[in-house]
């Protein structure tokens, strides 16, 4: 059973004029503990991301970069099939423009969490996550990796000793093999249903996948997607059915000291 | 009489597959001091972007960032009518994506430098200058802003106590008010010219007008452009001249003891 | 007194995943007869364009061509510095772009009318709008260029014997030189009082400048547009008011042989 | 034995102030019957389109639109999982820009080839294959489609009846099972050993693989990459050897009598 656990979120993933999903995200920075900054690839622009990192800062949001492939029109849902070497690329490009903004508005990079395609890509691909890993142990040692339990992700950061977080979606569906159901269209769920499953993956560490097995979870953070339509009742929900029940909402950078968030081997 | 100087150029200005200019990167990095890296919005990409960072490590050059319009297909040579505001979260941006690749290589950034119109437009807008400096001053107060001597760019520097260097253009013509004449196409000086125009802008301080004039010109970096034709020559000649006449070539961070360097009013 | 007009909106300017305004295109098509479609630079994207022109075709809306600055960022409300034929070898391409899904659902292109900053910078550069129109005469001789009446496109489609129309702006404010006021940002207007003004202009040839002045305005089209706050409310009620006072709304291929509309010398 | 062939080359495929391979596109442009022109995605920008069509015309040399995936920094060699419907808009926006500029240009587009990693996909999917043909046939019902023999793309012309073409690939390596061998880098291949490859597949209708067997090969033209090193000298060695057997070079559409280009059943 979890008492502690971090709620993160992508922000940020409007571009220019342009708006998406029915919620503010000033209003969801009240909610969360980790903010996932898009970084421009498949969302954002320099502007929202300035917005988004101080937004965040005044609410005492830790701050992650959120990149993604370089597809605007895709939305970073779409799989590119560039070289591991271009893509990990293509991710310290944006994790740095990220990292900027946080330097401006005075605050730490705590983590960074690839986006969409990126992150199911790296999940099954050991070298593209060995390169992404290599580079956060140069560059940035002291932030977390959010990825998937059992993902090449997360073994290549456990292999190297790199910070690691893993997430339990709350707004995807799981297979049985504990990944996630990729979606490019995640519908408008029901925000009690999923107060539900999020409750029970903390208390039980288990979640039912869509064949209908119980399969057991292991994770630090709980991820939802500020476009998954009525994202703000979501997490509004699932946050005070976590407090209800005990279990404190915090940041990944105040779990450091818990097991599994440090990639030592185990 | 200047006794040591600094030669930056603008590398990494390619895209993707495409090539500019008739010289090599890696040629020019071993006969300048300081180099200005192109990031991605007006030329260069986050692979050359990585690539050019590990040259200039490899060969001792300090490395700047190069932000410039976001316009691939204009090369940064056309202005777009931002507010001060969004030019600057573009420069932002691209200094932050930059900084990652020097973090990556074990490198500082030494400065930054605007390019091309956005560097003209600087020169010319105190309200975009000023911002400009105070992004500077807070998230990175100890790297250089490179600009034009007597530029807004280089006031509010100044004023603002941002470490700030005045260019000499090797490959540019001067006007009578001391500015450069802007260009989209230098065509192919030569090189034995422009060594002549250096090594008296360094001596006696002059500098011949368009219209045939002599200006005072102050100055501690010389900077040419790697996409002028015959580029490679152009800086062998200027930098044996220099030599030849005794004058050191120095990054400008090894100049900060220097007078003129530091923005202190004055 | 105007006894029958043009209504034209701007449509299709989303992209990717994002959406614009608060009103549904789709929504639009039953009020309007005319649909200037956004082609890809500044908004609007292949899928959106093919959608667009599909529902415009269902609808039996008559489809133009809207090209904009290369600046999805900045919505093209943006000035680039680009060169006259530059920026024309950017509009050919929008149209063509936008033409072939005309010629996939079976329609003609009606119109073209340039987007945002492309719009007001064509009305006042007389050599901008003369490529343009150059343009018009060789590829798209039968179609109409849409502009502001007394502009620099306005004269240069009457000189070259383009077909021609020039529009009232229902949503925007006009100076006491009969030039519109250009904003980045429209606000929410009052649907009623557009309906007014644009009845006035309709019956009076008169409308209210910015100080408060009457000023005879001519037109065969009223535009407004889709990313206005309550866009749907203002063209019913425009609509409504307008057939009220027996003014029939019919696309301008249908106005074609009333005067003015072909760019013959008067 | 061929008595008349094809030959067709990708043009055009620079970028903004870019350039590409060793070779000038209009010497290219003397040596061969049809241009492929890049349409802006992955090559190519207005401004070259306009430029390479106008060269196009000035030669005599037909002019076809050579779509590829949205990828400026891949340059199309990388594959983007996106729907059959999504990549087909994306082909019709690229056909109709380079169209518009064949209209202001006064010459007909010839046909279609896509480019790279697009052209790749479609041979093996036949259902993107016939989303494409199915727009051909309804908005380009006399272009042809240029394709690889026995492709799915072949196959869905042949069974719709859009006028198709087969390419043999002068400069790159073939497979045993007939198809090419995709590379992102074609190196400096020697021009004397292609001219020898070319002539014995016109008049044998065989090619060695690069297993060292030999396959019989049709095709009804003969494509080489502008961008392939040394591409001038491949060309014209090419096309001195065809002429010396005494096989004339024509466009397709002067082969349009000849079988397997219309795409009837056969």
């Amino acid at each position: 059973m979890l008492e502690v656990v971090d709620i993160n979120c992508d922000l940020g993933e409007s571009f220019g004029r342009w708006r998406i999903g029915d919620t503010d995200d000033a209003a969801l920075m009240g909610l969360i503990s980790s903010a996932n900054v898009a970084a421009g690839f498949h969302a954002g622009d320099p502007n929202l991301m300035d917005q988004t990192v101080r937004l965040a800062a005044e609410h005492g949001v830790e701050v992650g970069a959120h990149p993604g492939y370089n597809d605007l029109q895709g939305f970073g849902r779409r799989k590119i099939s560039g070289t591991s070497k271009e893509l990990i690329n293509d991710v310290i490009y944006q994790v740095g423009a990220l990292r900027e903004f946080a330097r401006r508005h005075g605050v730490r990079l705590q983590h960074v969490k690839p986006h969409g395609a990126l992150y199911m890509e790296m999940a099954v691909n050991p070298e593209l996550s060995q390169i992404f890993v290599q580079y956060m142990r140069t560059a940035a040692p002291d932030s977390f990796v959010f990825c998937m339990g059992g993902s090449a992700t997360h073994r290549a950061a456990l292999e190297a000793g790199q910070p690691v977080i893993r997430e339990f979606y709350a707004d995807r569906d799981y297979g049985d093999n504990g990944s996630i159901v990729f979606t490019r269209d995640a519908g408008r769920p029901d925000p009690a249903v999923i107060a539900r499953k999020v409750v029970r993956a903390c208390k039980e560490g288990k979640v039912r996948t869509v064949s209908g097995n119980d399969i057991a979870i292991e994770f630090e953070s709980i991820c939802f997607h500020s476009d998954t339509l009525g994202a703000f009742e979501i997490v509004r929900q699932m946050r005070d059915a976590l407090i209800a029940e005990g279990i404190r909402i915090a940041p990944v950078s105040e779990l450091a000291n818990q097991k599994n968030t440090r990639g030592e081997q185990q």
